[in-house]
């Protein structure tokens, strides 16, 4: 195959055939494509765009790259979720033992944040001891054992997508619906899942801010993910202000041990997104005959307290100190809290995403770049969210934090991410459209 | 400046200012910039397109990575001719002595040949002595006394184009008029000159094959040539089947010392573009006020052995022996000779200029990797042109050649190359169109 000739092809909005991209991405990975040929082989298809079976064609070899778990042996659906992102957004904690406390298996991979979303990763760090690098050994035994695991991407997993994704990092072709599909599907599907509930996220808040975009970002994922013979479905989810009440590491999952408790106030977003993309993992997984049926269950086993007793057999199998489920105090606690008081009386318009993030990320809770060590215990509390009536001097946020010269940086971000108005603002569909693939 | 925001900008179709390109191109030369981020910038520049802005800001920084000559000291105006390349193309050996006898200087750096076009410098090496490697020095001295050099790109000379040109090979991204100008202009541009001369070809034998292609690459160099401050001219010129009547480097030295000596039977179509090529250089240097008026001074400098004398004093100047222009025989001679005759009577349709470059090359005449050596005395010449009649048994070529298998090929390529039919093909026109710049 003459690389140039295939790269000539795209660039002119050709077909690729599957042989000759899977021998685009095994050359690249092995090292014997150049960097150069790769970026503009990338960037043609950015702009171009990659067909239904080209797109397939380039996940399944990214797939292909390295191993693909099976895990065959265990009787029962292998179900899993992912999300493309969001501040606050902490779902996974609660749905992967949520999933496993129904009859699933969640063999979760997930990954660590940068700029200002947070990562699965860093927030279950923040429970004390708890093992995030398991080997595959590891992740398979305690799959197998409590039906839930909870790892990030190992060495093993989708090697082209590494490579692939530093080279798109710098060269300014990361934005494409194709390429993130085969990037985001290439890791999950090494999962060896029988069926995958995607949260794409649309708003100010999101990576795709369009919700045209968002849509059909998840209609290439599901797409994608069906033909190679998964069961599949999309949720296009509300990201215009963080989700839930709780920003950070730590107090992230006191959030979500709070739910598990039974205490949503507060957090009525984020249960009920749990609840709907718990729903869907039911369904797909055929635990339940319906979505409503899924839905029922979901909110029973978070309600007889199984949900809570699958995370505490989850924090404990790997290595965590799973008192923190009764006595919250034992997570990791700032030193210091401050509250950040509304300017005026009025309602609460919405809240930006992006600036919660990054005041969270200055609190030193988040990275900017992937060297860069996180603080667990800092956060945001938010006690006013869209829609909320406020009175001038009362409190719209707790923050927790260790430096004060950080504070003074996070307060002033805080202050503009808030939006107060006179009007009480029109509320949004936390799920605001579903895409299902045929087999769903 | 971040090099990916501008890669993006451009990927979305944005317009990258003055500073941004100057800047990616010179650290590019400086080894700053990767290979693959200047890939990713040239596949979304070739598929998005530049603006003329661009396209000249982009030429400007490529000419300027480089020695720019000034040959201010060389009191009359320095005009030259460029050729997007094309089989039997050699207007650039009458035309640098035709316009140096009629008062131009013409500062010519020239190319080899690759694949199946020939390059000047080739051909000026089958002169035995002739030393296409000067100095710039060198180069500016001979200019300076005779009013016309021809040199090779020298290291100095645009480094900037090689690195990118180099690169646009590996990646796919060498079809785009703004590349193609940039690079082209960026080279042409460092002689100094006040005025310039565009033979873009177009028809099956021509790079670009489409007349709309051809004018529109065209019309991006002109424009881009006179926002640079030059005077610029471009004519599209048929490239169907091969100029003139000789293919191969003695040879076509041959057929351009025969024209200058005032035979130009059979070479008709060869000699009526270069006039009318030598015309426009004329105007544009201000040495008639017509191109009428230039045409007619071209043709008297041909018939009064004005330009032959100026090409004698070429040859002379740069090392070769000079008595070639009155003894031909000294030319390198082929060992073999044979004709390839016409299968049927009928009318010559046309001739692949591809497959009739491609024979020359097979015999030894070209080369297909910048590594390979050429034989300078192999070489094809045509008899019988695109309309006219031949009948069966009669010879269509003479074939020049040292090497009997290597015959046997070139043989069966020209064969293929030669379309005869009953009909006799409507004739088409040298000069299909003039894009004339506004100072022109």
């Amino acid at each position: 195959m003459l690389i140039v000739e295939v790269i000539r092809r795209k660039r002119d909005g050709g077909e690729l055939s599957r042989a000759e991209i899977e021998e685009l991405v095994s050359a690249y990975t092995r090292n014997e494509v150049p960097d150069y040929q790769v970026a503009a082989f990338l960037m043609a298809a950015v702009i171009r765009g990659l067909s239904r079976a080209e797109t397939a064609a380039l996940t399944s070899a990214m797939l292909h790259s390295g191993q693909v778990l099976d895990f065959s042996e265990l009787k029962g659906p292998k179900v899993d979720k992912h999300s493309t992102g969001g501040v606050g957004d902490k779902t996974s904690l609660i749905l992967a033992p949520l999933a496993a406390a129904g009859g699933l298996f969640v063999p979760m991979i997930s990954g660590r944040g940068l700029g200002h979303t947070g990562g699965t990763l860093d927030k279950l760090e923040a429970i004390p001891g708890f093992r995030v690098n398991l080997s595959l050994e590891e992740f398979r035994r305690v799959l197998g054992d409590i039906g839930c695991a909870m790892i990030g991407q190992t060495a093993e997993v989708a090697p082209a997508d590494k490579k692939i994704y530093a080279l798109r990092d710098v060269t300014g072709t990361v934005e494409s619906p194709y390429l993130i599909c085969a990037s985001i599907m290439s890791k999950k599907l090494a999962e060896g899942l029988d069926g995958l509930v995607l949260d794409v996220k649309t708003g100010s808040g999101a990576f795709m801010k369009d919700p045209k975009d968002a849509e059909f970002l998840a209609r290439v994922m599901v797409e994608t993910g069906e033909q190679m013979g998964k069961r599949m479905v999309a949720l296009i989810t509300d990201m215009d202000q963080p989700l839930g009440r709780m920003i950070g590491n730590a107090i992230e999952v006191r959030e979500c041990v709070e739910i598990m408790q039974g205490k949503t106030q507060g957090s009525e977003d984020l249960f009920a997104l749990t609840l709907e993309l718990a729903a869907w993992m039911f369904y797909l997984g055929e635990r339940a005959k319906s979505v409503d049926e899924g839905r029922r269950l979901a909110k029973q086993l978070i309600e007889n307290g199984a949900t809570l007793a699958k995370f505490r057999e989850l924090v404990r199998a790997q290595g965590g100190g799973e008192r923190i489920c009764d006595d919250l105090e034992r997570l990791p606690k700032a030193n210091h809290k401050t509250e950040v008081v509304a300017p005026t009386s009025g309602f609460v318009q919405s809240i930006e995403c992006e600036r919660m993030g990054f005041a969270s990320l200055v609190l030193g809770g988040g990275r900017l770049t992937k060297e860069d060590t996180i603080d667990p215990a800092v956060g945001i509390v938010l006690h006013k969210k869209a829609g909320d009536a406020v009175s001038k001097g009362e409190s719209l946020c707790t923050v927790f934090y260790n430096s004060e010269p950080k504070l003074l940086d996070a307060r002033r971000i805080i202050s503009a991410a808030y939006k107060l108005g006179a009007e009480k603002p029109v509320p949004r569909a936390m799920v605001q459209k579903i895409i299902e693939g045929k087999s769903a």
